[in-house]
């Protein structure tokens, strides 16, 4: 296989925490066992933030704990859920009286381990907010699993980071985080699948002058191989499902995330942003914010992701207020 | 070939800066012909630092124009100097009357037009500093193109920003630039090569279970294949003819840059950045800051560099000074 920069696959989570928390260390604080992070100072008073989920797609969720996002992130392992022991550890650790949200990215076993550990916390107020914005799945339909939670979660971190911040209740947290989950939708693309580096596994195989459509985040293959097309083509064919879904109509503003699903070169992000951009604008709808480079990966896979939030002035002002963590700071 | 996110081929570098500067219109401004970019506004009177070359190595130098860092950067093509016009006018674009800084980095290509353009502007104050920190390389004898410039280019970039901010002089900020340059080391080490979105050929091959040790960051070959070992082992086989080079003894306090070439997942930095810390702790050397990311790449080569530079009080001051840019803000 590849090398990989790992030592032993046990230690690998282990030991990246360890390296994540010296590179860090102003700002975040690793806890061994159970393992998660959290500040390193915590406001008390303030609604608590907790995200988590499977490991390999950094900066999220470790990459967000900080001022103005979260107050403690869970990671799993590669691509597997935490358990509910490590989340309610890591709520019970950041709550601080005023209840905390958790944000859940939309996967079964995500979803079950968090709500575990919040029933397991009965003697705390906590609030759940399912993330649920990859338009290549489908909705929740009897009882079947529903959409992939992807990038739009940033989005939901740092506005329901801010109001926290600002001092907002509990359920108005939440409910502003229902919000803009209700508000966002994405689509992904892969050039190439990502390796694991515990296996060495290429999770599929493309064609040359391929590319794979509506790809998760877990090297998972999309509803479509398809002919690669250029750039501005190939984001067109993401917005148009995204505009139809969130029903933009011209004169909205919007959010954009162009994420890179982890291998692809800021050149290559650039110039789908820039296509983001004039796709939007031609068609009336106004970019408020952009937000382009690697935010939510599937470890080293080479693809794009956008995600579009329909926002108003409330929530790019909350988009907008400050934020200091190791992977977004302004 | 691979499929990749561009469109025509020779509109790459015009889209990407446009994008670019769709993505961070606070803090730069893109100027089409010729081709460079500069900060939004410019502080008169100020030292202006200006740095370029060859694409392809982003957040490098882009990433890094504004507040505490670059006023103007330049990029050449992928892989490919910037011509003595583009430099000449950036340069001219941005110095308002204390004169200008050029930071290069040790490519023939890039020091002959750095050079080139110095001399077109004779009406202008311009001191060059020259970065060669690549020990896979060798110092320039008889006339040779001396060591590569790497990673040690974030450190001059950033403390003589921080120095030209303070208002410090020309002659100042250069020798404090230089001064940076003789106390840095980088080596490099890649898993696997980068492809060339413009060609789609992979720069070398490597077998399952190697490595290619003292590569570029040009797609070049290193100094030797060697078999993989772990992450710490492979950590001490760079930072041992990095501490030797520097001389550096128990009690010496360094900056460790440890940065991904490309596309190597964060949680194999993290790894990495575990092991320069436990390592040089081992032998008595303080990490006085460390910075772990993508900063300076190559494409999508997988793979890192360790960079260190021994430093003192006053560099960590200029270090921990305040910037604002697209690829560097605290």
């Amino acid at each position: 296989m590849t090398a990989h920069l790992i030592n032993r696959r046990e230690d690998l989570m282990l030991e990246a925490l360890e390296g994540f928390e010296l590179a860090h260390a102003h700002l975040v604080r690793l806890h061994r066992d159970p393992m998660f992070l959290t500040r390193r100072i915590l406001t008390p008073g303030k609604v608590a933030l907790v995200s988590g989920g499977g490991s390999g797609h950094e900066p999220l969720h470790t990459g967000f704990v900080g001022i103005g996002m979260l107050d403690a992130a869970v990671p799993g392992a590669v691509f597997s859920s935490p358990t509910s022991l490590q989340v309610r550890a890591a709520i019970d650790a950041v709550e601080t009286g005023a209840g905390a949200v958790v944000i859940v990215k939309n996967y079964t076993g995500d979803v079950l381990n968090f709500s575990i550990a919040v029933d397991l916390l009965d003697d705390r107020s906590v609030e759940t907010v399912v993330v649920d914005d990859d338009l290549a799945t489908t909705a929740t339909q009897d009882g079947g699993p529903g959409r992939r939670g992807t990038a739009a979660v940033i989005a939901v971190e740092k506005i329901c980071g801010a109001a926290a911040e600002q001092g907002a209740s509990l359920a108005d947290v939440a409910s502003l985080g229902r919000e803009v989950v209700n508000r966002s939708a994405t689509l992904s693309v892969a050039f190439e699948a990502c390796v694991n580096p515990l296996t060495g596994v290429r999770s599929f195989e493309l064609e040359d002058g391929q590319v794979e459509f509506g790809v998760g985040i877990h090297g998972e293959r999309g509803i479509e191989t398809r002919p690669a097309v250029g750039a501005d083509d190939l984001v067109a064919s993401m917005l148009d499902p995204i505009i139809d879904h969130l029903g933009l109509a011209r004169g909205q503003q919007v959010l954009a995330i162009v994420n890179s699903l982890g291998a692809t070169p800021p050149l290559e992000m650039a110039v789908a942003t820039r296509a983001v951009h004039r796709i939007l604008d031609s068609r009336g709808i106004g970019v408020a914010r952009t937000m382009s480079g690697p935010f939510v990966t599937a470890l080293d896979m080479h693809g794009v992701s956008v995600t579009l939030t329909a926002i108003d002035d409330r929530l790019v002002e909350l988009w907008d207020a400050p934020v200091r963590t190791p992977g977004l700071t302004r």
